[in-house]
């Protein structure tokens, strides 16, 4: 029998670190989760446990906290592919590699209507990302964000759908649309763009579109989100979105003798729907490595 | 051998509940989970089996629906005092009652700066709670909040501790305090109070005094926080307070020829300090079941 | 206004440890959480910051550590005790200890038919816990375990409730009952006790109880199964469980021109039933501080 | 701005499904989790709304319940076979179906040393997993296994890894050894297969070979277990491995006067090391669409 080593990778996963800007009285927090996979050549230690091509996860961890020192850590893109381009530019072996960060927020506490200086509240579980790939000198950035939890109260409809003989869910045209945005978009290019700034638009816009657009399938808000974030910044080649459909059952209250006009909903865990989808440039730039072992939505 | 029936309740747990109230353009939300329990002569069922005694938990579930809406929700103590109430004087047999209501929040999603009407996001993962207990006529109200995460980058010290045989801690004197707070707070009574001012308030002078005092242990925190809590709101007899110490960890830069003052931390996930108190005041009134069947702290 | 500290305590939670016993070729594995809460004479630390009464949590992780060195770990009841009675002897303003120890399984790997000697895999999430109290000279021991999850596919039943105004649930007289057993036992004294044998008898009690009657109620497994317990072993003063009811929803095919005899069911995440109830011998001991600050079931 | 709709799927996620087979006083049951995703011509539900292409997440769902009364569920690979073919068949523009089912394990309680026929307990949090990819009339099918944690007292050593500016670790030539097993296999073809055996197979050449390998590095380890999974089954035609490696961190007790000879170990949550590969053969066909959309290791 003949077998060999195939696709491969290895790192340090969550790599937690808070980092404190103390160069003025008013501190500046950052707050990551980082994770670097390295690949190349590593062959030896797969097939014979020779370590000589192992840049050790420990080492990666290292670099990650060295790093945030030697210089200031700026927007997690700008990090990311500092971090990848320095394990791909420092061991022969070590061909290409990738590196996710999350951004947790955190707010200033007030304190008598006044920020304060070094005080701080999570902003909630919503986490920036980005998710860097470097391979050889190319290099490509698909950023995103998780867990952006939303709801309609009304403005969404779901009818026209086919029926066989497994269907029974009615028809209707007011119903709460709820989900959890995780997104990911591609950029084009890695130089000379406002990351915050293209992460804030984007944000908002995927809220705003969620909000205005009269849905009438969470697949139709999902394309339209997709478009409006194109549309909005040019630096944006590629969207892929993942929206589980985080269904509220309208509570069968005639038992009770009374209506329910769409007012009172059981909010259920699971099952979910989940649509996922992605939107694109006509011209689009071939996305290359950008997705490698990503997840696919 | 002879045993016997201890203390016992039964209810239904985690009703996960969400209301919208459509009477004019601008919705309003509440996102409930509700938990209610029961107690009284329910010997038959534990000993054979005699269900004649037990208001199924399905029941419970379908009143707290029902319940929301027959008339508004309002206030979660309000709803839960309206529940447990309830079931204490349907069922002759039913003594005792406790819900525990928790409350997510939501904000309103901006769409070109004005709130939107029906659209909303998760303001995060923060709770508001209470927790009502009824015992016949009487009735207690333990209000709350949970995963309030608070951080000071400075202004936190801990030193002058004991040193034994297994101590090796490094005294500080500047630290990264975090932590994640929970509080239950006993009112003095169940009647024309504004919940919704104390909590604002409560919550407010929490995060205040976490900020603002420079803290020499995260106990001298705890209790500044309490003490101002009860200053703040003359209708909360007594507050409960659990704070897992958040440890962040300065890495050792020093291998790498870095410094390292107070700018890089580890945030570790366990194991992890937790310091529980309690402040009350010196005329608060007896207890009474405010707390049964609640966690210590 | 005057207000004062009322109970609290302190500690390190979570404490992960693992210690391999090397002593042979066959190593033994210990894989144990533990969290110890100091009480005492801590008003300084509170009121001033005065941390000289502040055992560091710290220190008390590097005792458990230590503490695994010193002797054997051994049982996980005589672990805390001796951990727990260190704590209260060794600091004049500490009066009492609380220690919480989780066990972990694990099992031998098994190849070629043979238990491997130093491999191992983990058993499942259940854990065997024990929470030991000190007070001065005193001492309690509640052991239990979690997360045991049991269903029987028949033998369970559910009739004869109360119909009020709200209740639509149908009676029936043949489900799916299912449940994730939570446990505490008190033990009378903390001499001269099998601890490891009393467990093991106790959770067979627990699985043969439930397995074996034919149940009218959740409540009334719930009695039979610690009376069968405090029958087993009378070192066992009583015991308190907490049983989740996990509801197994019976799919209606109807629409599909299918019946369904109690044979595909949707299992429910949320809500559930709660079950929580405690049985103890008639001439049970005073519990005095054996269940001081551990949650009420 | 011309933009278009990229790759997409939906579909109905986290179907919960017990069944019992009842057809004699011995019970069977099966313990599924069931996420069907669709794919085809479902532009125009993105692009306008138009939902004559959605067959409903809802109709799927009762797709799935219905399939299981309609016939014996039997292994997880041909009840998703059934499904996905099922869809792809029945509706013209669906084209493609991805669907994937977790199996959760029962043991039988036993009593008086007998295995009981109709009580039940979870045999752990370990899943049996399938990846079943149907497009037009073709057919992939990706087996695999989750959460298989697994640990080695000593039999691993780690050294000769390169050192550069941020490297701190020590070399050793005795550590623990500690994962949680994620595998997914490809099989060669769809037909005339023994899953169920095919499953036992791998889990125990899996478990086998971590366990004897004297481990040089976990890539090394990873590698040994594909590569005796694909020795030991020839319908195996690839084999993916995420392997994070729990670290085990040796407690330094000196401060305290005590030796540590691999004894005492801080289990450590986060970060930890992940190490990703797949063995395959050199002969092995084409992957086609098996593993699109499942996550790439």
């Amino acid at each position: 029998m003949a077998v060999k080593l195939g696709p491969n990778q290895y790192g340090k996963a969550e790599v937690r670190m808070v980092t404190v800007d103390r160069s003025g009285p008013v501190h500046h927090l950052k707050d990551l989760t980082v994770s670097t996979a390295l690949r190349g050549d590593l062959a030896a230690t797969h097939l014979t446990g020779d370590n000589s091509v192992v840049v050790a996860t420990d080492t990666q961890k290292n670099t990650v906290y060295a790093f945030a020192k030697e210089s200031p850590v700026g927007e997690i893109e700008d990090f990311a592919l500092r971090l990848g381009r320095h394990f791909v530019g420092a061991f022969g072996h070590i061909t290409g590699a990738r590196v996710l960060v999350d951004e947790h927020g955190w707010d200033r506490i007030e304190v008598a209507g006044k920020p304060h200086d070094h005080a701080f509240s999570r902003s909630g579980d919503e986490k920036r990302t980005t998710a860097v790939t470097v391979d050889g000198d190319r290099a490509w950035v698909v950023s995103g964000l998780r867990d952006l939890v939303v709801l309609k109260s009304t403005g969404s409809e779901f009818h026209g759908f086919p029926r066989d003989k497994y269907t029974t869910l009615a028809e209707t045209d007011d119903r709460i649309l709820a989900t959890a945005v995780s997104a990911r978009w591609r950029y084009r290019g890695v130089e000379d763009i406002d990351w915050r700034g293209a992460f804030g638009d984007v944000r908002q816009t995927l809220l705003e579109t969620f909000a205005s657009l009269h849905s009438l399938s969470l697949q139709q808000t999902l394309y339209a989100m997709g478009e409006a974030v194109l549309e909005k910044r040019p630096e944006v080649a590629e969207i892929r979105l993942s929206l589980p459909n985080k269904h509220h059952f309208l509570v069968d209250l005639t038992p009770f003798g009374l209506g329910n006009d769409n007012e009172v909903f059981f909010a259920s865990d699971r099952p979910y729907g989940l649509i996922e989808g992605s939107v694109l440039r006509d011209d689009a730039e071939d996305a290359g490595l950008a997705w490698h072992t990503l997840p696919a939505f």
